[in-house]
């Protein structure tokens, strides 16, 4: 199904006069000092992608309960997020997941999707499931397994994966590597390193020259004593090993407690070196939470490093933005639009943000004045701005409430059924 | 010093138009649904204890380094108390700390305090130094120690501490038990268990009966194996070993890595054991930071605790507030009316949110309401609301700016000299 | 398939003139001042309860891999305890959950267990996932749900599976509530806790005389904001709500990080209200690995607690142990026997500790000494005793070598094939 | 005041029975298979350095309690490493702090401690603390600080202490850099962190050829937002940045909850840029209690990974080895040599780990043999080998009982009095 561009026109007019007036106030009291015209056109264009294992009902090891009409194919999928998107304007495309999302027929998918004015982000491996056809099982590692014969056996599927992404127009493999031991002793941490290292080159190798290759860090789970790469050092150092178009991406959930992530967000720009985010939120571990729901000061903090990097011409004006997180008692699509809209106001909090003051408190150690600057922006109700730079692009001015005014969620149900299963996480 | 009411007018009176436009968009967005007429006055009631010992610089093990001006007496602290007051008109209390604060001509130091409009809230006790004349250590512990005398000198102390409290007209005793152990085996924690509540009953047996005791906890620091009260469970056992005006008091940085301290705060209150609130901030231990500097949404779910639990005639009505902050690099005052103003912002975000429809939602667990529900209020900017209850109450605007134009700390070091040093942490 | 007694005699045989040269030089080291036979007879006394649900393949939300050979049925469950209890004779027990193990035929299965010496532990209730049958859905909770007619449902069922209990001869249930919430604002706190309490009130009304509730806590997972019983203090409060047979069990993964375990030990045995345990080591979260695998000193400074209160007639005398780990890349019964016999030899060492000697160094805080005491003692190398307690019971010098010399995972797999699958996480 | 070797002798003789027992049934054990010669006699070679600033009482924020005869002087404190020395024989050398301990006349300093045979290793700047002379403050940073001429003066600080190194025989400088931010917003990470690489690089230009810069790296305290070097990551990219010669300082205190230690440390020395190593233990932060005393099988994982790293003939072979420890209610100097009794302990289990069988089972993804391996070394009871390598070092069986035999501290006390009071923390 869509949402058809004269619905949500519908019911923006019942909004608009109401948006208006917030917007006009909002413009009377931050201009002429904020140029509020060039924030609204830049969330007008900053598009984040939905990843494809993340639109069914998401579970722990303890259970799992069903949302009921979750897309069952690729297609399906694809409609879903055409679906957010047609209401948020901000999600133009999606990040498949192999072997979950196998483009059989790439010309169809492409195709399909392009009808939807849905494009194909960063491609995901896999290497931390054994799928029925496969020789060497990943239970004790892939790319840094002891075997060279399996390491080969997950290489081959990552350039496989790179394969499929050419066929859709990817321009970036994201690889999260599961790999590590549960207990001391198990594997030598040296030798995982030098074989996860090299096989990590051999896919680099067969990246087209216009890729990226992304690589993830995460400390534990689902391995409980040590991850092959823990951390952002590791991430950034394998890297390096790589070559130039190989990145470090953040999950925000990959750390361990307490983390000072704005801060690694900052070196990794410094070193040239960031690649992407993976958004959620957590307050324990990899909680894979809506963005911004329990610490969205942390996020408008990482935003606040993501828009001095952005304005520096460095690396960081090209980065992947990926929403990753687990659904596992709200509806996906509802779960993703909140996402998508905590993101969205950092991002513009962190634009209202007056970097010559701030420059210049820092620059006298003024703690007190570096701390109301950011807080004011902080502070600002942005939500009119947000939801202007969405009118402009044709989108809702409240995509929850069209959501469920439409019984989106029952028309799913209705199509797929109650008992349909995505696959995913 | 003081601040004239003159001058804050003054300088009121320039801000006076543009504070009138923010409050009147706010009532038009938000009335008739929300009633802000209580919510100003609720502001207007709403008073924090500033504490004795964060009048002057902090420091860390490290080292500390001097602000200047500090108030090296008891009637100098008092008078940087009423100087915030004077701007912010909710801070009209001051928490003494014994022995760096013995008020030794108790008459004459009240009638000081109020001809500055200053009362005396909670009275401390300190039994994790020794004093010069004390005849037995508490380096290995106070009320909890081994042998019976060393427990009764810091019983004694306590039962002083209160003394000093009734002249000055406090209402309650705020004891924080260092004590504790940093080392697999250095005591036998039953033993050490058995003899806190013991002490503690003593201590409580001495306490006027319109008086509350209130019992702080800390996972650790300054001991790093245990301590003999970490946690809320263990505070609140002590406090209903002693009776029914003993209580526990939340230091938000006295939680494990993670916890969920809001939860606690319902907990308590449903219990009927929650006493009090010692207010900052945190990223990693008891760093003692501004309130709201670090997780402002955790502070505003804490509020909305706090607002639900004092709407239900519970003890949570009765409740002492205090900010417990250490401040290393920004000036203490300044500092102190930047957590007054976290405070009464996460307190009016938390009235505003729809309780009704929050219960509603929660019955129906609709997960997506409820955030929404909670975020939005979150997400509005109430700083008129909280100016406006300043100004009706006589304080000033914007206090940290009047606070810099008036010179104040250049004038608090001619008075008092660059390097006073006030007695604390 | 059994393990002989033949032919755990002939391989103990083998090995006998070498331990015995062990156990004769320890003894010559500690006695007379240790008395070895005591310490030697209570380890042949001390037996461990093994989970239904941890003798297959477990798994995390990423995946899991097959061991081959996994019991599918109950009875062969019963046999694999049986096994390791051959070999350790420190397992006759065995811990049910339900409904993955509902014994349709109790008296059938109880004759069974019998034949093979074991017997029935703990029975444990599963409210967190929802059953083909079930009316109600526990997505949103169980015994604290906000709907009355769910919290019945999942009463009804604790109440079920007492009844399985009764039949079987167990004397305890175990309650661990999954319930809680993943967003901040889901529910009301103080709600829920009130529909915990209530439910579980119900359930201990149903609980025959010589029964016990044992209460676990964990902070999070498989929610992610807050569990309705996240703490000892909260476990420990609702048991004081329900009456005295009501207790806490500790689950050594359920603490947040740097949680001082012991303490909370001893301050559950000083209120009467220690249950029981389920071990398991971890180094982040619930990672619940072989127990002593990655912190050993912790579960000896654990037994120091159980030791000290297991001397004193106090309710520490009749606590469960049981294990409760996840095999996901070990051998389950191989990994099980590692966890009984880190359990013992961690139960050891602290029996080792010179009581007289601790109690005298800690009443002079001779703080230098008592962790020489204790270190001591975690420095004696005590696996002879360990053996020792074995033999005389008739199991294995060595179990896990025999285990492998005699092919029991192989003749498991011919058994019952490559692809079997135990019920459980 | 020195231990006559006549003392230790005499003492020795009395155990010396009982310890050749213990010795040769260890030999019996573990040999031919283990060669017990060569684990002595590296045993005997391994020398751990004392730093001068952990001679005395330490202190938290909260307060210090003296010890008494506290050294307060550097020729007091050599004395004291002598004295450790004398009776361990394996801390033949001191890491003096810089302005604490100035060497003003470093002839006749560096030949009294040649007198003591006690030689110089690391020196330590000191940025982090202001000293009455000092022109700029470091209240808000050094290395790092926005100002060019606050960076020099900490710059030529960091060259005079190299000055004082060479000097005295010194071959390395280390350099924990304290500076960070409390606040968000207080700095701009990547300006602090450009501002470091070039602080750093100006003191390594001026190191001699010999030397070694150690860059230690800290997660938090005494700035509690932020650190300029918060892990090993940051760290070592750093030393990268300078050159060959600068390498990272493993602290074991300064890691966030969970970290996997010996993963980072195999990863360094993967890297060639481990350096050295301050031991400690630590339960919740930078706790600085003794090594050992909290988390042992963490100290012997770390073992494991430094065993095969001086193996390789990798940079590992060549660390500086050194104890960096808070002795805030033990004796310094029995503190201190239960640091070292714990480290040897430690590196000689992880010797006697059979590295042949390790890779094998490694190769072999034999997870619970290769945890049998680890965990058979580490409950081996390996004293008797410490007290071997010690004994034919000529130091003492058992240093702690004769420190207090001789009333060690009650003499230093009566030379040097009650209230004499060592620099450092």
């Amino acid at each position: 199904m869509r949402i058809e561009k004269a619905s949500i026109k519908e019911s923006n007019d019942h909004k608009l006069a109401s948006h208006n007036e917030q917007l006009s106030f909002l413009k009377q009291q931050l201009q002429p000092e904020i140029d509020l015209e060039t924030i609204i056109s830049l969330l007008q264009d900053f598009q984040i992608a939905i990843p494809s294992w993340a639109l069914g009902a998401g579970g722990t090891r303890f259970g799992r309960y069903s949302i009921g009409g979750e897309p069952s194919s690729l297609d399906e999928k694809i409609c879903d997020v055409a679906i957010i998107n047609d209401l948020t304007k901000s999600t133009a495309s999606i990040s498949l997941h192999i072997p979950w999302d196998v483009p059989e027929d790439s010309v169809a998918v492409k195709e399909f999707a392009a009808s939807l004015e849905i494009t194909f982000d960063a491609v995901n491996s896999n290497t931390f499931q054994d799928q029925p056809e496969q020789e060497y099982s990943y239970k004790f590692g892939s790319l840094s397994h002891i075997k060279k014969k399996v390491r080969n056996q997950a290489i081959d599927h990552n350039i496989q994966v790179i394969e499929y992404g050419k066929a859709l127009g990817s321009k970036s493999i994201t690889v999260w590597l599961a790999d590590g031991t549960s207990f001391p002793g198990q594997s030598n941490f040296r030798t995982s390193m030098k074989n996860t290292q090299s096989s990590l080159k051999e896919i680099y190798n067969a990246l087209p020259e216009d890729w990226k290759m992304l690589i993830e860090y995460k400390p534990y789970e689902p391995n409980f004593y040590s991850m092959v790469i823990p951390d952002w050092g590791t991430s950034s150092m394998l890297a390096e090993g790589c070559g130039e178009n190989a990145f470090t991406l953040v999950d925000l959930g990959h750390h361990l407690p307490n983390t000072n992530i704005e801060q690694i967000v900052a070196v990794l720009i410094l070193k040239e070196k960031l690649g992407g985010f993976h958004f959620n939120d957590s307050k324990y571990g990899d909680d894979d939470l809506t963005t911004g729901s329990v610490k969205p000061y942390q996020l408008f903090l990482i935003f606040n490093e993501l828009v001095m990097g952005m304005s520096n011409d460095s690396s960081a004006n090209d980065l992947a933005w990926m929403i990753d997180a687990s659904h596992n008692i709200k509806d996906p699509l509802e779960d993703l639009m909140q996402s998508v809209e905590a993101i969205q106001v950092a991002y513009t909090q962190a634009l209202l943000i007056d970097r010559n003051m701030l420059s210049q408190a820092q620059n006298e150690n003024d703690v007190v004045v570096c701390q109301e600057l950011l807080q004011n922006a902080f502070g600002t109700d942005v939500r009119p701005l947000v939801r202007e730079a969405r009118i402009r692009n044709g989108g809702s001015i409240d995509p929850l409430s069209i959501f469920r005014e439409m019984n989106v969620r029952e028309k799913l149900i209705e199509e797929r059924g109650k008992s349909s299963r995505a696959t995913g996480l």
